[in-house]
């Protein structure tokens, strides 16, 4: 099965306590299409300009991502640049200069839109809105958003949300969006407006996603030598989608495999400066951290309980 | 097994946003004996004042507490006011009295030099020492401990970690503690304080424990209606060590199961005002509430692991 991501390609400058970098390539899209590229082929929706690099596409196509629908056009790439805190638990944006993603409008040709799995990386949600309509052969549609378009694009956001299986989104953003801030009200309040699925990023805490079969909670990786957070979340969503591509079917057990699969995923790309991680990854890899994570939550049998039920 | 629980009995003032409740018994070691009375007996060191009401030593005997070490000395018992944030992530202490706390010394009856299980709440750093030494018959030894004694007392707190068998305390002390942001580090250079047992408390996201067989991470069960936070982390530490005492021995999985008894009664604990919820709730809620979190966090077997590896 292919998974189809729309969203943003950028160049990051990142600033923190393991030092500087410039022009990192990053952008949710770029994330999350790498990272889905371990389970599933990928066609990457997005706009670079004329600045964006032979070598980053190389990088791409050699991870199987289908660039047709990348478009090059004239100025220059999105640039964003920020600066961690010492402890790396938040970050200043010093600069965003949105440059040719100002006027992106994704134009599906028809193969994407034949897709069934559909990432809506966090772009305007009329933008969102008009790539659901143009995905026909859509089974299953997840969607970011964040602070912005929550404030300033509320009723267009809403409608957004009656048109997608599954929201991810970070635990403020979650916040922000139902008014609640206790997760669980808050994730009821999301799934009343339209998607069954919430999965709410937690950063080093992990994931806590609410479907209707019920709640599940995954904590992160504990990774030692944490480098640079940025693309984490983007990670995560994608692996996590990438993983429900290749196991064709979204049923309770594959969304939690899918879920750990993303939060395997988004511990490796953190532990470098920006895909230099991720793209090294192996799939035996990932498969020895999945298992590591299944020890780590690992406690209880039916016949424990029953010693002292 | 019997566990002997060394701390604080006090009477708090509550406001928040489901009330203020004035009077409400509380203290560090009310909560973990009413938590660990559910699977242990459990014998409490602590002094109290006049004041102390005779339905408050019923409650406790009820549970099967043992009295004899609850020390009653002229004067007024501890007391504590505070004000939670209307989202209850934060609180500001109004008023504390240390009252009869301020001259409180354990000293241990022989009976209870015998215990094989002790939590030594959160008291001064040479205090806890002093009752480790009383406690000839001691065969695991929790410490809780928390900002105050780590900043002004160090020495002596670097001093009673190298004589007991696990650390229970907040993110944010292990934090100030080791000196280190990153949890993994953070736990890496408390161990080598002297406990082979970190417990680190992270409110809603659970508990993190770091311990010779490896990582253990146990989500907090997820709460609907949090009403009042006070105790909780000192219900987990009770709850842990009560049943770690019912099984007897402390190997890496009753220490797991410990850890989910402990989150598990916490989540009960936060449903309503002071100890309210906590005493009102049954060994079958309990087992039900456990079980649940089996399920919250299952995710993998081997087999589906192989799919992908």
């Amino acid at each position: 099965m292919t998974v189809l991501i729309v969203g943003s390609v950028a160049f990051d400058d990142l600033d923190g306590p393991h030092g500087k970098r410039t022009d990192v390539l990053g952008g949710s899209a770029t994330y999350a299409s790498v990272a889905a590229s371990f389970f599933s082929r990928v066609a990457l929706v997005a706009v670079v300009g004329e600045d964006f690099p032979e070598s980053a596409m190389s990088m791409l196509a050699g991870k199987g991502v289908d660039l047709v629908g990348l478009e090059r056009v004239p100025g220059r790439t999105f640039r964003w640049s920020g600066r961690y805190s010492d402890d790396l638990a938040s970050r200043t944006t010093l600069d965003t200069q949105l440059n040719v993603f100002e006027s992106f409008r994704p134009a599906l040709s028809d193969s994407h839109r034949a897709t069934p799995y559909v990432m809506l990386g966090n772009i305007h949600p009329t933008l969102q809105r008009d790539v659901v309509s143009q995905c026909e052969g859509r089974r299953f549609v997840i969607a970011d958003t964040m602070n912005f378009w929550i404030e300033g694009q509320n009723a267009a956001l809403r409608e957004t949300l009656r048109h997608i299986d599954a929201l991810v989104i970070n635990e403020e953003e979650a916040r922000m969006l139902s008014g609640a801030h206790n997760i669980v009200r808050a994730a009821e309040a999301i799934r009343a407006m339209g998607p069954r699925i919430v999965a709410i990023k937690r950063g080093e805490y992990g994931a806590i996603v609410f479907e209707p079969d019920g709640v599940f909670v995954a904590p992160a990786y504990p990774v030692r030598d944490v480098v640079d957070p940025t693309g984490a979340g983007d990670t995560f969503a994608g692996g996590f989608l990438g993983y429900l591509a290749h196991a064709s079917e979204v049923t309770p057990a594959t969304l939690r495999h899918a879920v750990v699969v993303g939060t395997t995923l988004a511990s490796f790309c953190v532990e470098d400066f920006g895909l230099d991680r991720l793209v090294r990854v192996t799939r035996s890899e990932i498969a020895a951290r999945y298992r590591e994570l299944a020890r780590i939550v690992h406690f209880a049998t039916e016949d424990e309980v029953a010693r002292f039920a």
